[in-house]
C-alpha cells in the first residue's frame, strides 16, 4: 500500500479492524485466524499476512477500533457527568458487547505480556473520561480509588454477577462518591 | 464409595479438588481433563470418572474448594472490618491466583451456563463477609453499591490494570465509602 494517510489504507485498516473485532467478540481468540479475517472483511489473505504479520497485530487493531465507542458527552454538572460516564460505561457492555472484549482481555492478559499491552491501552483510553470529570477530586489518591471504584462497580457487576448494576445502584455510588468526597458545595 | 461422610470419601474429594484447582489455575480449561486429575491426585482414572463423570464436575469442586480461602476476622470497628476485608481480597489475588480464578470464570461464563452458575456461588460465598459488614449501611441500594464499589475497585484494578492498587488507595475507598454513607458518629 501507498501513504498511510492514502483513503483506501485508511479504508482497509478500518474494515480489517472491525472483521478483526466481530471475529474476536464471536468466537474468541481461537477465531482470530487470517483466514477468517480475509473471509469476513472482503481483502486477499495475501493483503491481511503482509498488513497484518501475527494474530496480535489483528487483536491490536481490533481493540483499537473499539475504542471508538461512544463516551457521555459532558455538561460540567459533576453529578450528572458521573452517572452518565457510568451510564455509558454500562451500555457498552450491553450494546458493544464489552462485557466479552474486557473478559478475554482480561483471561488472556494473565499469560501473554502481549494481551497485556494492549488491555493497558484499551482500558486507559476507556476510563480516561472518568478520570477527566474526576479531576475536581484534590486528592490523588482519593481521585484514583473513586475512579477504581466507580469503573470497578461496572467490571465487577457485569463480569462477576453476570449483569450491571440497576440505575439506582449507580446513582447511590455516584452519591457515595461525591458525599464522600465532599464535592459538594 | 460408602457413606458420604467417610473419612475416606471426604479425604478423596479434598484430593481431588485440590488437584483439579491446581491445574485449572496452571493450564486453564483445556487442562483440566479425568487423566490430568488422576495423575496429580494419585487416584484411579475409573475412580475420577466414576464420581465427577464431567468437566464441570471437577470444576465445580476446584472452585468449592476455593472458597476456603482465608477471610479478615471482624473486630467489630467498621473501618477496620471494610480495610481488612478488602486486604485480604488482595491477598487472595496475590497468594492463592485468585486473578486468574476469576478471569477464567468471567471469560467462560460468558458462553457456558455451568460455569456462570458456579462463578456466581463462588462470587456470593466471596462476598458474604463484605456484605455481612456492610449491613451497617441502612439503604438496600447505597450497600449494594458500597459492596459493588470496594469489590469492585480490586477486581477492576487487577484485572483491568493488572496490579492490585496501593494501600493507601485502598484506605482511601474505605474512608470515601464511610464518609459518603456517612457511617461514622
Amino acid at each position: 500500500m501507498a501513504e498511510p494517510n492514502d483513503p483506501r489504507v485508511v479504508r482497509t485498516r478500518t474494515d480489517v479492524a472491525k472483521a478483526a473485532l466481530d471475529i474476536l467478540l464471536s468466537e474468541g481468540w481461537t477465531g482470530l485466524t487470517h483466514g477468517r479475517v480475509a473471509k469476513h472483511s472482503g481483502y486477499s489473505r495475501a493483503t491481511i499476512y503482509t498488513h497484518w504479520p501475527t494474530q496480535m497485530d489483528l487483536a491490536r487493531d481490533a481493540f483499537a477500533a473499539y475504542e471508538e465507542m461512544p463516551h457521555f458527552l459532558p455538561t460540567g454538572d459533576l453529578r450528572a457527568d458521573l452517572t452518565g460516564e457510568v451510564q455509558s460505561f454500562v451500555d457498552a457492555m450491553v450494546n458493544y458487547h464489552l462485557d466479552r472484549g474486557l473478559s478475554m482481555l482480561a483471561e488472556k492478559a494473565q499469560t501473554s505480556a502481549e494481551v497485556s499491552e494492549i488491555r493497558d491501552r484499551f482500558v486507559a483510553a476507556g476510563e480516561g473520561p472518568m478520570r477527566q470529570t474526576l479531576d475536581a477530586v484534590e486528592k490523588p489518591e482519593f481521585r484514583e480509588a473513586a475512579t477504581l471504584m466507580l469503573c470497578g462497580m461496572v467490571t465487577h457487576s457485569v463480569l462477576m454477577h453476570g449483569r450491571a448494576p440497576d440505575s439506582s445502584v449507580l446513582s447511590s455510588a455516584v452519591d457515595l462518591v461525591i458525599s464522600g468526597a465532599k464535592l459538594e458545595s
